[in-house]
């Protein structure tokens, strides 16, 4: 089945969203999107302070169609996002590695990754019930079914949290998949080629030095 | 052994690489800084364009104080960097996430990670030397050694590559480890509490479809 970018099963592509080369590897549907965004931990969040571009790591949490970052209410992002009326423009962009592409030519090196790059403006949440589901989806993010497992936030807590929205509305997704594209004229060299698959796993859960040993693993880490 | 911000083997910290919170957790030594940025695969490279921030995941190689990205001579960042005087402000991030911090209370979730920031106006290349200099930085960044086991750039992929380098001047690291920081009044909840460690490794080689089985596996590869 062929899929068009006006199928609303997609995003829409846009100037920002079009890569100028390799375009072939950019996707707009919701499945690749979402399935790139739930899977990685860390998002890097661009801004401009001051006229320079800033990029830091930052947990985050998606609902639907909505992602969520919070912090400090003292931190520079969330005060910017709070000082600036309509909101902080940002770059929200999640990469995973999964393999080093060595081609027989040093021009043809690379990796085979998945990526999701946001734009769009982020808005300060304030209504109480939407920055609970906000912070109970950063938790859920790091580990699915955390949230129902710890002690949810109180009111001084809450008051020290700011929570970021940046809906999914300008999206899209770019993959690269498979070996190495050498040259014709290169076939013959003498050296290896190939790709080299990056791993990635968990490691056995090491309790806090003050668990209660009557306290056991959950099940939903012994899965991992 | 204590080191100062002044001493030499730092990097001197600026009001963009302070952090506004958790300062314990930044650091400015040389070690710490190159350990993180050798140790990745792909950065996050923020600049601005029309006004918002973009994040874009590449590749990158070091060599000394130099960070050096590389791209298509049509790809935006590279475009713009050629068309600015005197270069374009970008910031490059790199982070590692390290673990899951699973705390008893939902507001002390965390992570255990390991990020650059680097702060700084990116310049094309032009010197030729220095090019090819950081395209074998950037070739051996992904495998260590590679770059004298694969055919180097002829004319054409010379002229087709752009290259962009940014110094390392205005650094910071920040770095999380270590178990949760709970409440003291959450210690007696009957939640478990710890940290879940995330690994990475190597998947088995595996060569491309068309090479010739007499190649066998380098040395340095099999050591991954």
């Amino acid at each position: 089945m062929t899929e068009t970018a006006a199928h609303p099963t997609d995003y829409t592509p846009t100037d920002r969203t079009v890569p100028t080369r390799s375009r072939e590897r950019a996707a707009y549907d919701r499945e690749t999107v979402h399935a790139i965004l739930d899977e990685g931990y860390v998002c890097h969040l661009g801004f401009v302070r001051d006229g320079a571009p800033v990029v830091l790591p930052t947990l985050y949490g998606r609902v639907g169609e909505r992602l969520y970052v919070h912090g400090s209410t003292g931190s520079r992002p969330l005060r910017m996002a709070g000082r600036t009326d309509p909101g902080l423009p940002v770059c929200l962009t999640v990469t995973h590695v999964d393999g080093l592409v060595l081609a027989r030519s040093a021009f043809h090196h690379s990796i085979n990754y998945r990526s999701v790059v946001v734009h769009g403006v982020a808005h300060q949440v304030t209504d109480p019930d939407e920055r609970r589901e906000a912070l109970d989806a950063l938790v859920d993010h790091v580990v699915p079914g955390r949230s129902y497992d710890s002690r949810p936030a109180n009111d001084k807590e809450l008051a020290a949290t700011a929570v970021l929205r940046l809906d999914l509305a300008e999206v899209s997704a770019k993959v690269r998949t498979g070996g190495p594209s050498d040259e014709p004229e290169d076939i013959g060299l003498p050296h290896w080629t190939g790709v080299v698959p990056l791993r990635k796993g968990y490691g056995t859960p090491l309790p806090a030095d003050d668990l209660d040993p009557a306290i056991g693993l959950p099940d939903y880490l012994a899965g991992l």
